[in-house]
């Protein structure tokens, strides 16, 4: 697969992807708000969940059902994820970006028909209330940015039938950049806990600049890449591959801080 | 006071306010939605809470405050209702929504910075997380209008300091109906049990048809009007004397049923 042709002069956009080790920690949220604010052009953030969601389904009484390592979202635990992320996070997130002057509104797919999503139709495993992305509202995206609004997506979506559906945000962010990659020049940012794709998971120095394809395949044969950040790579080539411009992996630092190491991704 | 000379021509806007009792039955919000769907023209949707909100906070073990029969919105109340009435309650009726071909879109206060709110400031009360209104965002509304969205409101909004704080909905509804009323030919109605403020509070035959001011004082006078609206006839009366066109207080049949009867609140 080859990226399609570039169009010159797209105005930039950059999405920026935070998850559950920033939320979790107020004062690292606060630090990533502030950074986030003081990105030039247009921009979006897509948020994950964080502990929140586990808590408050524990206290009262859920019991999270785990299949082969993964979360089932039953009727219950959807209406917990809808609560923290669409509600707690998602309005609290928003409100400290309005107090750093970003104009942010809050989304779940559902919002606009911003994302509407399929459930999920495995032949064996029922996922419960999850959502595959399958389209993306573009021209309303547009329409936003362009009048100076911020999106702040959740991990939520819907089936335009009136069901919503928990979505992977990893997924949400690269199905953004993708879609909107045909009219803005893309930068996907993922931050996590780490300051890059490491070639050794206990040195945070390793930091791996760049990973192509080839690279990618050499470390996979090797073994030398984290269990962990396979499907998370993975997800990033199929994104490249279908038009967005430029991945950057690493911790937040890196969206403000010149010197923080980040790995970037290419074809 | 009088109302401002009306500018001819306006695009007309319908503000639907919604409470509990709705929220809280499924199949009268199926009904109330599909009925809002039809209306014609530009249209924004208010909710209130329901019951959810304390029932999540004595399944949780918050005991509510009350002082005066009014709830204190401490912090952890303030969790409990941005959770519910900005995620599930809005969320849920956002998809619903769309389900209806209505392309929704839910917000706080705080998205786009739609209502600034400035935290209660009483001499006597601590209210805790309360919001009295303080300024609409007019340009942004109906930029959105004009785009196909309609926006549904939760009562909850933000002091633009990173705060968000707990607002009642008449007030909100009431609010966006007087910013609005100044480029939109605006009918805010006001949803409830009853099928408009009545004569006998246990007669549903005896809706008063028309109050204005003069009659409203005389019915004060004579003690024959039920307690709990006056506080809405006032935020009524309010809300002409500030421009906004027209005012229905009814059943939510009154929306799309010609025989409904309901009230009709003038200056």
């Amino acid at each position: 697969m080859s990226p399609k042709p570039k169009i010159q002069n797209l105005k930039s956009l950059s999405i920026v992807k935070i998850g559950g080790n920033i939320i979790d920690n107020p004062t690292e949220l606060e630090q990533f708000l502030s950074d986030f604010s003081k990105i030039e052009g247009y921009k979006i953030l897509v948020h994950g969940g964080g502990k929140s969601a586990t808590k408050m389904a524990e206290s009262i009484g859920l019991v999270p059902q785990m299949i082969d390592g993964r979360r089932i979202t039953d009727a219950a635990m959807l209406d917990v994820v809808v609560m923290i992320y669409a509600g707690q996070i998602n309005k609290n997130i928003v409100a400290q970006l309005q107090a750093n002057n970003t104009n942010a509104m809050g989304f779940s797919g559902a919002d606009g028909n911003l994302i509407q999503s399929d459930k999920r139709n495995h032949p064996t495993i029922n996922y419960g209330f999850v959502g595959d992305v399958k389209k993306v509202n573009t021209q309303l995206l547009e329409t936003l940015l362009s009048n100076g609004i911020v999106p702040v997506f959740c991990a939520i979506t819907h089936d335009g039938k009136g069901q919503l559906l928990n979505t992977n945000a990893d997924t949400i962010a690269s199905e953004l950049a993708i879609a909107l990659s045909e009219v803005f020049d893309v930068t996907l940012n993922y931050c996590f806990e780490k300051p890059g794709v490491l070639y050794d998971a206990e040195d945070d120095s390793s930091v791996i600049e760049n990973i192509n394809q080839e690279l990618y395949s050499q470390l996979k044969a090797e073994k030398a890449i984290h269990s962990g950040m396979i499907p998370k790579l993975d997800n990033c080539f199929n994104s490249l591959s279908k038009g967005v411009q430029k991945i950057k992996i690493g911790h937040h630092r890196m969206l403000q801080h010149k010197t923080a190491l980040y790995t970037t991704i290419t074809l």
